[in-house]
């Protein structure tokens, strides 16, 4: 398997500015994240502190950046990453497509909007899966509840409505969600929490209603870092990083939102150097 | 006496950063520093990893940043700070010009290029200057030492030529001085260590050449965080900060390249953006 030598997970200001700086120490880049960048970039309205470009509006920022990552020829997979595993002499990212091996990663997924479900964590990989392209075959014929946190969820909940038997989809943002198949049976409640009983899953939504259910689908656009790479330091929502933006596992390091506020572009932007430097002296 | 919310001391990356940040949260902001923005970026070649600008030559970022302050009305205080004093409830600046308070200050002065000469730090104040403006009075009809560490430090000791007795002027750059006055020496060696002798002062060079003055004015475009502010905590040519880039003096910021390697405009930037915010919260 082809193995990089640095892999950037995360396509807002950190991950990008990581991916330039790293491309231009001559390091064999592989970025993953949203190919138009990150949507809550995308959704600024107008950004007033990001040095050089006043009064920009979120969308122009990305084609800025987009320009960039354009102009010296890195180019974006746009796969969910959906575990990161520490080898020992390089990482294994499992994604929504193909297997990648990389001998450093730079974690700058963004910080996850609003808080996990309780008893989420735990399950993560025994009942919850963050990933429907990959865990899809588990549930055919069975049911599933699939939770999503932005309208372009539904097509995950539709590619898992041709496996499963009955799907019940939890639409967490505002809008109708748009033709669901007739196994979708849509439920505008709020999720609260989820735990596991024998062979069955559960969750209560803050409306107190219970569904039961074989699976659940936690998708949203980022994942908790402890959940998606197990062993790494954290502290709340947020990765434990010192100043050279290295995490406490040798080869990985983080910047951006997730290693904590302020959450601005150009905080994140500077770490996001300060990481692909770093990478890049690891590698040696 | 006009006191600032938060007094910014370096007009490089870093310290546009953190006024545009500052004046956004409706501080009342003072940047000083040099008006062209500095010379450092000004003659950077090519610039390849400031996300948003590919292959940017330093001229024409420091155009951009220029004119984001200007969009946002920040002007620039064209003036050397000599020293910054902790008052306790707000810092004293002194300059080349005026005298400002502020209640916060955000040092983002850069590193000093090269090192200080040998005993150089403890003589600050007592044989050694950086300021001209500040100290030429001291020295009216004695003989003083100019070392100057770029062209524009000519007018600084055609200044004090004007003052002094007899001036030893050393250009530490290339190129010829222009028209030194009739009582300036020129002397291209390089300077090597500073002391004390009684009442003189003595300069040794590179070269071994030894002279004897009453007073040695050390010129650069920076100086060492140390000489700058009394009871800074700093390791080598840097200000100890932490990820909030906060020093060990409460209200008192840092960021750029005098809080540490790597050397890089958007790290900079995105650690001014960062001590802003710090400073706000300190503000309350």
């Amino acid at each position: 398997m082809e193995r990089y030598d640095v892999a950037v997970v995360g396509t807002g200001p950190a991950g990008v500015s990581a991916a330039i700086t790293a491309k231009i120490r001559n390091k064999k880049v592989l970025l993953i994240g949203d190919r138009d960048l990150t949507k809550k970039m995308r959704q600024a309205h107008e950004i007033n502190n990001y040095p050089g470009f006043p009064k920009v509006k979120g969308e122009d920022l990305a084609k800025a950046l987009s320009g960039h990552l354009k102009q010296m020829e890195i180019e974006i997979t746009d796969v969910k990453v959906v575990n990161i595993y520490a080898m020992g002499k390089y990482f294994s990212l499992q994604t929504s497509g193909e297997t990648y091996e990389a001998l450093s990663v730079i974690a700058a997924t963004g910080v996850m909007p609003g808080k996990m479900l309780d008893g989420e964590e735990p399950l993560v990989g025994s009942g919850v899966s963050y990933c429907a392209t990959c865990d899809a075959p588990l549930y055919r014929g069975k049911d599933v509840i699939v939770l999503g946190y932005g309208k372009e969820e539904e097509k995950e909940a539709a590619f898992l409505s041709e496996v499963a038997r009955k799907v019940i989809y939890f639409p967490v943002y505002n809008g109708e969600p748009s033709d669901p198949a007739d196994n979708v049976k849509v439920i505008k409640e709020v999720p609260a929490s989820v735990k596991r009983e024998g062979p069955k899953m559960v969750l209560t939504t803050a409306q107190g209603t219970v569904f039961e259910t074989d699976g659940i689908f936690v998708l949203r656009e980022s994942v908790s870092p402890g959940a998606l790479i197990p062993g790494l330091a954290t502290d709340g929502p947020h990765i434990v990083v010192d100043r050279q933006m290295r995490t406490n596992i040798k080869g990985l390091f983080a910047c951006g939102d997730i290693t904590g506020k302020p959450y601005q572009y150009i905080k994140s932007a500077g770490e996001g150097n300060v990481a692909a430097l770093s990478a890049v002296e690891y590698l040696g």
